[in-house]
Order: structure tokens, then C-alpha cells, then sequence
């Protein structure tokens, strides 16, 4: 039995149903919330049911999605989320702090966050009858929703800049889903994905427009929630949770905020955790807002290698805002040099994090500095990313190897340098 | 406990305590088998405990295995194996086979198979009080060593040849190991690994060479082992299990032969899976020796684009034939061609695999087209590493995607083309 839902705007509280609006609000554009029947939800189920699932993927929240689990069990798209919390203790003691947990998403089946949203997406794409899927990305959305549409036999059609790297666009390729580069930059491509799924029909995935993909990010936040349940006994010196995210066109800050309001709402966490936000100096749209105290998100021209969360206008900015601001979190800016330098320590634990995997990280040391947070704070942070989708930028975080003759001689003068 | 074991040479059958020697057989250089107490294992264990287990690493089956846990629980080290396995019924159709199943090893903490003969050395490393693990490696078992070696503060030293991909080396930087480039090929620099753990007292975990790597590698076949006892009732058409997987230097078939093996002795397992190797025809010297009918492997020079199977003079040649010729398999050889097209083939099903990983599923195509297999056998293919760890390959298996103006107008156009 699906949970039944309505919309609410984020900006001006309209309420519709369901069937009368499929993106934003009509009246402002606003991003809509989706209001799930709380009570619904209590009466069906308790937190010690999901604690003792057996379903190991986002499906174990399933009473708490809007969309039904369409199946696809044997498949690459039933295998999104419960990824692994790892504490690091070495990195802890670094900054000063008790203890310290990293939630790695990229294990996920195209080994980033995005594949949560594709799925919940995809889902709904089913529900609804739509024959198509169509998304403006040059990255990771693009490559889940691709991977997810594959695995389950759903047509996706992708737009995307010409100057996207090759790299990325060859793993959509690979995943079948039809790629159209636009001579033009992301925001023409955001643009005519939007014209296109009007004219043909199209369901439209893009991340600060579709309202399911909150839906599907929130399910990290269920996570960290159950972890934490589970865990919190052994550390009773912690006073609160606290989970650092990167930000780019915050959508994700806004999941993940939704995932604990939902749980809040249903009296299944006592607590809401602190939510920080992290974005790099030379993409720092929200952060401006926030600081400036205010909702009006100004764009930037965004520079910044974290490509992830390179993005000049945020399309879900306003919730983004208010995630730290009403969790009692903060947002901090980090620059591409402390972003790289936080590849390098994650590497050093055994995690390899994409730049805007590792910004979070870099955020992590700047609120330490700046005495955000402390040893009586628990201390989550998410790597939204894996490394080896871009390289190149992990080159920069390291310093070059040397090169010897393949001598024992050769060897031992390099070693005694 | 940790169960006992001793070596035996897979060429002379001479026998050596673990006290005795550390790497190949002093007499003729010969891989040494792991020959564990079985009586011992079946005294204290039985396969319902395992399958009951809660523990979804390979360290359910820490009981078969020579090492003992070392713990490093809550790191990327800990999360090593039960790898998905994908049903993938629209490939099996095209090929004429009841159903075909998918092992998907890029799902492990540096995205390839390689993970879980690290794992197992790192605890080896551990347990023989080790201080420096070094390896040759360019590719997938260098990231695996640094990965694992990262997550549990292990000191790892790789030489590489200077001529390896930068991206690859960026990689096993970034994990923090030291990275030594050679003026060599990879002949020069394993030979050098080899000299300098002499010198220094370093343990080498050289594929082919030490004889722990065959042991993390055997995981996999108990894992296809549980997943096969728990499924298998579900399809009583099939008469036998037949696993396909690509083979470089042998170390993969061989490790997967000896968990079966493992299993057929402690009577676990009532029929050994046909196991079939398959190697591209640019770097097919133990094909060669398959088809000869001959244990002899004569060195070729290796041209492929399956980098992680490309090899001169494989290191585990004589097990790797037997691999296939006593589970009654075969060898088959692809062309780089047929590698390009089974990546397409996997990824439109939602499985991105690097050319060395989609060289296993090109063999299938060619069993089939010769009647190795049909529509009686249960096949499960392995799929050793992520396409992200070689996207240039990638681009090379699909088309490029075409390029518009960013408007409807452009898009119709192209659309009714």
C-alpha cells in the first residue's frame, strides 16, 4: 500500500493534489514539499519493524516513499543506498573531536548519491506511465538516472553540454540511455529539457524542479537516522548529531532535511540533527544567502573544479537555506585548494572521494577552526562521490611519483634520500 | 581460531609448513596451494552457520579461510566481497539460456575483484608482523593493496612502469601509498618488487607469487556457492552450475577453483561448477596452452585493450589451465572487438564493467555460439572491476552522441531524422 501524499509549496504553503501538478507550484515556481499522511504511516508501522528488515537497499523505507518499490530486485536498481558508515578515529583525533563517521555513497550502483534520486524517479516514471525520462546533466544525476533506466528497461533521453568531459558523457552512452549534446551551457540544456518533456510527453528528472528527488535523497537521512539509533548508546558523551553535506544546487542539503522533518513529524526522532552545508568559494550561491541571513539566492559564475556542485543559478536553493538554518547548522565555504587537500586525507583512511565528495570533508576542518563544533559533538560526513569519476582532479591532490631505474641499486639511493 | 594449513607445491606436490616458506616452491618455483584442515574445519563449522551469518563480507567465511579477521570492522577494508548478483533475463533470452546471472565484483571498496586478495594479504601481513606491503602492480591490484593498506594504516610500497596510465597512479596516490615508477615494463618492476622484499624484509603480495592472493580470490566462489545452494531450488531445469570469468595472469580462475575445491573436500558442495576462462585473443597464453593440451605456457606478446588482463607470461598458468580442465570447462579467446561490444551489452542492462570485466560475458556469446553451453546449463558470469576505472575503453564501445542548438526547433529536427 503506497502512502498517500499532496504537494505543498515551498514558498507560498498552496496545496495541491497530486494529480493536478507534476513539477513546481504554478503560481511561483516554487519547489514543492511533499506532505506525506503522517498518520498513515504510524498506524501501519513502527521504527523496530524497518530496524529489522532484511531488505538492504532505500527499499526498507518503502512505507515511508511516495512511490511503491517497483520490483527490479535482481538488478542494479534495486541495489541503491544502505551504504557503509565508516568511523575514522585517525581523522578524529586530528581535528580534535571524540569520534567521527563517514557515510560513503559511493557505493551506490553508479557510485555516487544521485543514484537514490534516480531510482525514486524512475519509480514514479513507472507509476505514472511515462514511457520516457529525460534530464539535463553532465554528471552523476545523468549517469544514475541512465544506470537506474537500464536496469529496468525504462527509455532515458539526456541533455547536456557540449563541453561536458567526454568521460562522462561516454558512461551514459554505455548505459544506453540517448545523449544529446547542446551547443550551449547547462542552463540551456536545464532549459530545453524542460521544453522538450512539455512537448513529447517526457517525465522530467531535473534535480530542483521534479519533487521526487528530494523524496529519493531523503532516504540517506533515514539511514544516518537508523545508524545513529543503533549506535548512539555506546557514545553517551555526544550531545548531538551533527552531518556535513556538500552543496551544489542543494538538493540533496534539502533531502536529506526532509528525511528527518519527516521522521520528526512522526515522533520517530527526538532530536534534529544539525545540518551543515558545505559549498566551495567559487560556487557559493547559498552560502551568500544564509550568511546574508535572507532567501534570495543570488547567482554566482561559478568556478570551481568540484564540478558536482559547480552551479551558478541553485535550483533548490530557498529549502537548501533553511536545512542548516532550522536544524540549527551552518554553511561554510571552502576553497578548491582545501577541497583537494581533503581527497588527499579521506585517500589516506581508504576512501576515495570526487571533489565534491571531499568538500564536506573540507568543510569539516573549517567549522572545527572556527568552532562550530567540538568533542561533544557526533560528527557524520557524507561522501557524495567516487574519486575515480574525475581523475584528473585527483592528480592535482597529490604530488607526482617518482620515476627510478628498475635497479635495487636505483632503488636504495632513492630510498636514502 | 584460526584454521591450520600448510603449502603444497601445485607442480612437485612438495609439502612446506607455513613456517617454512613465505612465497613459491623453493625447488622449482611452483605455486604453492594452501592446503587447509578440513577435518578441522568440519568439526567445528557447518554450511547452515555460515549461511545464517551476519556478517556480509568475506568474513563469513573466516572459518575456510588461513588468515584471521583482523578486524578494522567500521572501514573500507572490512567491506570487502558478497558482491551482487543480477539476474539479467533480457541477455539470457538473446542468447538462448533459461536465465543467466551476473556477478557484479565493481561493487567492492576500489571497484574491482582485486579487494579481496588484498584484504586477505593486508590480515597476512598482520599476522606475520609485516610492516611494509609491496606490490607491481599498474592497475586494479595496486588500488585494491593502497585501498586496503589506506583503511587499515598499513604502509604499502607499488612499483609501477613509468609508462603507466596517470590516472591509474593518481589512484594508488591518493590512497597514501608510496608509488615508485620504474623505467621498465611490468616485468622489470614485479622483479624488482621481488629483489627489494628481499632486501628490506618488505612481504610481497605479487600476484602469483604469494600464495594468499588464490585465498582472498576463493571468496568469490563461496559466494557464488551460498547465492547457488539458495537459489538453485527455484530451477530444477538446470543440470549444472558453469561460471564464465576473464583470465590475465590466472590468479582469479585459480583462487575461484580452489574455494570450489575447498568445498567438494569438506563435502559441502556435491557437483564442481564447469569453470570457463576467457582471454582476449591479444594475451591468450594460457588459452594457448588449453588448447595444446598442454601445461606449458609459453610467453606471448600481450596487445589488448583489457589492460587488467593483458599479460606476457602469467604467473598462474598451470593452475589456470587445470581451472578449467578439471572442473570439465574450457578456454576461449575474444577479440578487443567483441570486449567493445559485450561493454555496450552489459551497461544497456545497467552494468558499467571495465574491458577486462566485460571480457568474461564476450566469452559466453562465444560458448554459446559454439554449444559450450545451452538452455540446460545455469551460467553465472563475473564481472571483475568498474568501467569508471577505464572510460577511454568506454568511449570507444559506443557511438558519439550527436550535437544540436539548444532549441525545441533543433531538437524536432533531429529527432525525425
Amino acid at each position: 500500500m503506497t502512502v498517500k501524499f499532496f504537494y505543498r509549496c515551498s514558498l507560498c504553503d498552496s496545496e495541491y493534489d497530486a494529480s493536478q501538478v507534476t513539477y513546481t507550484c504554478p503560481k511561483d515556481e516554487g519547489n514543492l514539499n511533499v506532505i506525506l499522511d503522517y498518520e498513515q504511516i504510524r498506524s501501519s508501522i513502527t521504527p523496530s519493524h524497518i530496524f529489522q528488515s532484511q531488505e538492504y537497499s532505500i527499499w526498507r523505507y518503502e512505507p515511508l516513499l511516495p512511490v511503491s518499490d517497483p520490483g527490479y530486485q535482481f538488478t542494479p536498481y534495486h541495489w541503491v543506498g544502505m551504504t557503509p558508515v565508516f568511523a575514522v578515529p585517525v581523522l578524529a583525533q586530528k581535528l580534535g573531536l571524540s569520534q567521527l563517521w563517514i557515510k560513503d555513497e559511493s557505493r551506490n550502483p553508479t557510485a555516487s548519491f544521485k543514484d537514490r534520486a534516480s531510482a525514486v524517479v524512475v519509480a514514479r516514471a513507472r507509476e505514472i506511465g511515462a514511457e520516457v525520462v529525460v534530464a539535463a546533466s553532465t554528471g552523476n544525476a545523468g549517469a544514475a538516472l541512465a544506470g537506474m533506466a537500464a536496469a529496468t528497461g525504462q527509455k532515458a533521453v539526456i541533455f547536456a553540454p557540449k563541453t561536458a568531459p567526454q568521460a562522462k558523457i561516454a558512461q551514459l552512452l554505455v548505459f544506453g540511455a540517448q545523449v544529446i549534446l547542446v551547443d550551449g551551457n547547462y542552463d540551456s540544456a536545464f532549459d530545453l529539457t524542460i521544453q522538450a518533456a512539455q512537448e513529447f510527453g517526457w517525465y522530467c528528472r531535473n534535480t530542483g524542479y521534479n519533487p521526487f528527488t528530494a523524496e529519493g535523497k531523503k532516504t540517506a537521512a533515514f539511514e544516518i537516522w537508523e545508524w545513529w539509533e543503533k549506535t548512539r548508546n555506546q557514545y553517551p558523551e555526544f550531545k548531538r548529531l551533527n552531518v556535513f553535506v556538500s552543496v551544489g544546487d542543494g538538493n540533496i542539503i534539502s533531502g536529506i532535511h526532509k528525511g528527518f522533518k519527516d521522521l520528526l513529524t512522526l515522533g520517530w526522532l527526538d532530536q534534529m540533527p544539525r545540518i551543515f552545508g558545505v559549498q566551495s568559494t567559487g560556487s557559493a550561491a547559498i552560502y551568500n544567502a544564509f550568511q546574508a541571513g535572507s532567501e534570495e539566492i543570488q547567482p554566482v559564475a561559478a568556478n570551481t573544479l568540484a564540478d558536482s556542485i559547480s552551479v551558478d543559478l541553485p535550483r533548490d536553493g530557498v529549502r537548501a537555506v533553511r536545512a542548516a538554518r532550522e536544524s540549527g547548522g551552518s554553511y561554510l565555504a571552502v576553497e578548491d585548494e582545501k577541497i583537494l587537500a581533503a581527497i588527499a586525507t579521506l585517500g589516506k583512511v581508504g576512501i576515495f572521494a570526487e571533489p565534491a565528495g571531499a568538500t564536506s570533508y573540507a568543510g569539516l576542518v573549517q567549522a572545527v577552526e572556527k568552532g562550530l563544533v567540538n568533542e561533544e559533538d557526533a560528527v557524520l560526513v557524507l561522501n557524495t562521490g567516487s574519486g575515480l569519476k574525475d581523475v584528473r582532479a585527483a592528480m592535482q591532490a597529490v604530488p607526482q611519483a617518482p620515476i627510478i631505474e628498475p635497479s635495487l641499486e636505483a632503488l636504495k639511493r632513492h630510498l636514502s634520500k
